[in-house]
């Protein structure tokens, strides 16, 4: 709970930037503004949160510097995943890292309580503060340093991202086809309820951990008339035949 | 629902042949058997299952032939998403195809009635007699030829086993630095129910979409030391640049 009244900036309108407006609107004794430029910024913020591309976060910083009343000492803190907390150490000003390991999509709901928020800061003050603010709507506030955090970046590349990808190019396949992604739903439920019950690489399944010469083999030509297919099913099954030696 | 009793043999004793048995164990006037050698089988058999690997397959279709009584024109079918109703053609007796697209593993429970079944027979009456004893455990048994099923089989490496193992290799990475997995478990719940209740293509997120070179170096250079992990890092990101030009 926040005990005085704070206001919050979020810089950055992209898809954390909005997500984490709406995370922190209605909070008790919280004010949040989502500015659209760094003039708009009133100087009475006492935490400012910079949700922007990891390429643009060095140059907001340093043009933050002029925007912000030192004599506030308000946290500036950023969002992402895989930049250190240093890049805000030139601030004259109480510093930390806010960060949401999650998957922002503008238009799609989501349940804040279910985001793992990972936190650090330029001093325990700080990560105190932080750690209230994420507590507003996470249920899972860790503390993560810089090198944690990143390390967490990337497993989340290949847990959520790469993921993603790989169902899309099976939605790309079974359209090219004439066929329903949604044929898939049933599969991908269970192969996602038995990655979460288990490890993974323990109920592995399929052709490539069987070393089917001959399923492989069929599959691939018939993908030879899409390279990128081809390309990544045979990246992937021999990726699985190394991790499981026949 | 079976009206007259039915003896069901299922030939094959590894994850799908276990699961099978499972499925199809108690329900009304059907009768499983799950047979270690060809020469178990009594001839009084109605229903011959083959669920074999597909290298195998072709080998115990023919080796088949010597077992079963003709006269009592039981119909084999084979459990496999990619081999052909053709394989079992030779047999002087109906066949088909009976294929549950699903990831088994043997110690995994299974919800059978969200198994999505494709069905196939050598003519109606045994496509309608194994949509019966599909349906017996499934709420999703579909009629599919054999170049639907060996695409369907395709769509279905990639949403499952492909995505299982970029899972592992996620997990593979957190565990080398000291990292829980369970640690992704949110972030994965969400990522399959938006990919879910979307087209993964239109959700896609990260780095790569974003062509955010300095964070895939950063991370291409903390993979430097993991082979495995580095290449598919860079194929799985040039794939998505690709499939959304900046």
């Amino acid at each position: 709970m926040i005990t005085d009244k704070k206001n919050v900036a979020i810089i950055g309108r992209g898809n954390v930037g909005a997500h984490l407006s709406r995370a922190l609107s209605g909070k008790a004794n919280v004010t949040v503004v989502n500015p659209h430029t760094l003039a708009e910024l009133t100087g009475t913020e006492d935490i400012i949160l910079i949700s922007v591309s990891d390429t643009a976060l060095p140059e907001i910083a340093e043009k933050l510097a002029s925007h912000i009343d030192i004599d506030n000492k308000p946290i500036v803190a950023h969002t992402s995943g895989t930049t250190p907390l240093d890049v805000l150490s030139k601030l004259d000003t109480p510093y930390g890292v806010f960060y949401p390991m999650q998957t922002f999509s503008k238009d799609v709901e989501l349940n804040y309580a279910e985001i793992p928020m990972f936190i650090e800061g330029s001093d325990s003050g700080v990560s105190d503060m932080l750690m209230t603010l994420a507590g507003l709507f996470s249920n899972h506030v860790h503390y993560a340093d810089s090198e944690k955090r990143r390390k967490l970046h990337v497993g989340s590349v290949f847990a959520c991202n790469f993921v993603n990808h790989v169902w899309a190019l099976s939605e790309k396949w079974l359209t090219e086809n004439g066929l329903e992604f949604d044929m898939m739903h049933a599969l991908i439920r269970e192969t996602t309820r038995k990655a979460l019950a288990n490890s993974p690489h323990e109920v592995q399944t399929g052709p490539a951990i069987r070393h089917d010469a001959p399923t492989i083999q069929s599959h691939l030509s018939m993908l030879e008339s899409d390279a990128q297919l081809h390309d990544i099913y045979k990246t992937l099954t021999a990726s699985i035949e190394n991790s499981y030696p026949e």
